[in-house]
């Protein structure tokens, strides 16, 4: 098990005993494990240990704060009255699984288990609870978070550049700058804006995805911006120039890495996970 | 302005923006201005004060973001999985207000911005930020906030006790004992008794009052329990030992007030508000 699932599972504990409603138990649970690919814990992580992280326990508490809030807006999401899918990560979405209602909750309760977890965590290290508690809730909240991402598709006028800063940039940005701020380093515009543009280059790798990858296996259905109405960086670019873009967002963030003892170690593990952005005829070999 | 508007109020400027989608930030507002009795955060701030608060500022915050807790929780209540309730304090509900998506990104939000407001006020006392997270997230999560609470309504056998504690008992336990912990008490059993025995008093005299009140402006639907099958005390007890029990509640949460320099202000706060809980043809003169 890595330091992100056993995180994961420690807050998942503090939200279960046999007073709890047993359905809304399985259901978080279900929606946290197995997980996807990890991203956003990984890089969170990633950067902690780049700034010679001396309270572990913390930062694998913020790396799992994230990656609980990420989960929740997928099931969110995921509700018949935004996409209404019927599957997630190759299996039924939580809804399907368990009901619409049990869904809204399990939503709910994972946002609240965020901030319990972080604060369980942070007995260790108190003075740094507060910088992380903002760094998380703004990066899922109004007015540029995740949620104010999703609202966006709500508006008749959609702003899109808040619209993509908001519905991908700002986890990844809060992903990099709570892995920080977990390892004591003051907040810096520098971490937020590498795990921002980190954040772009997935988004646009999700998009090229959407569109090319008909044939592969997804575990989800493919095609689906265009059906929904969404913005999607091929469409509006082009395929070559958002390949192009999306080197060009990988560059810039090696480039924007703050000096801190680990950053040859942090520079190789984007460069590793860039690599792996697109579908495997598309790659070319990284810069 | 109340101190408790006034905070709510700064919690939402931190919400808004140009950059923000404007129908969530008007529907954040519309769910929380202007508001019901605010019954919640009035007594986290007799608490402080009984306390001698010190850090009026981070009381009002942990009052303000108890009521956005319970805002949030009335707006996902009334979505149409659950109540699917047309109106809320006498006028459209949120999601009939607003639509459903929004709805559902409103009550998200509203959580985030609980806690990120009582980050924001914590930075004058940051040693009790980690207590008060801690106390507020678990009155609203699993195993036994008012999300589990109110995911035991989609659980074939409902354990009645646990669901009562959770969906009232737990925010107001939650009140009490972050109105001490703002002001520097330490956590205590007597605190979170006091708050859990006024919130099983306001359950019953909710209870009684969509049962009796049919001709009264509630500004919801009365007889709404037994409609959508929920437990209702004067179902179980009948009006007369329902009312009983009631006085028995309000005089348990008096005697274990805890020892603190504002008491007597506190039982008279207590009293005062209990005097108003059963509608005027039941009431009796207070003990």
């Amino acid at each position: 098990m890595t330091r992100i699932d056993r995180s994961l599972a420690q807050s998942l504990a503090l939200a279960s005993g046999i007073e709890a409603p047993p359905l809304l138990t399985k259901a978080m649970r279900y929606a946290v494990f197995p997980g996807g690919a990890r991203i956003r814990p990984r890089l969170c992580i990633a950067v902690a240990r780049a700034c010679a992280e001396d309270h572990a326990r913390l930062s694998s508490a913020a790396a799992a704060a994230i990656e609980m809030l990420h989960c929740a807006s997928l099931v969110h999401d995921d509700l018949p009255c935004f996409d209404d899918a019927v599957t997630r990560r190759g299996r039924p979405s939580v809804h399907k699984a368990f009901g619409e209602r049990i869904a809204v909750l399990t939503g709910d309760a994972l946002i609240a288990l965020a901030f319990q977890g972080l604060a369980h965590a942070a007995d260790t290290a108190p003075a740094r609870l507060g910088a992380l508690i903002g760094i998380i809730a703004r990066a899922i909240g109004a007015p540029s978070g995740i949620i104010a991402g999703q609202a966006w598709e709500c508006e008749a006028q959609i702003s899109l550049a808040h619209y993509q800063r908001s519905k991908t940039g700002a986890l990844f940005a809060a992903a990099t700058s709570a892995g920080a701020a977990a390892a004591g380093y003051e907040p810096s515009s520098a971490w937020y804006s590498l795990g921002e543009r980190i954040g772009e280059a997935y988004q646009i790798a999700d998009d090229i995805r959407d569109v090319v990858s008909s044939e592969h296996e997804l575990g989800k259905p493919t095609g689906r911006d265009q059906a929904l109405g969404r913005p999607n960086a091929v469409h509006h670019l082009g395929i070559g120039s958002a390949i192009e873009r999306l080197e060009d967002l990988v560059r810039s963030a090696i480039e924007v890495i703050p000096v801190c003892p680990g950053a040859a170690d942090l520079r190789a593990h984007i460069l590793g996970e860039a690599s792996r952005l697109l579908p495997r005829e598309l790659a070319r070999p990284a810069a």
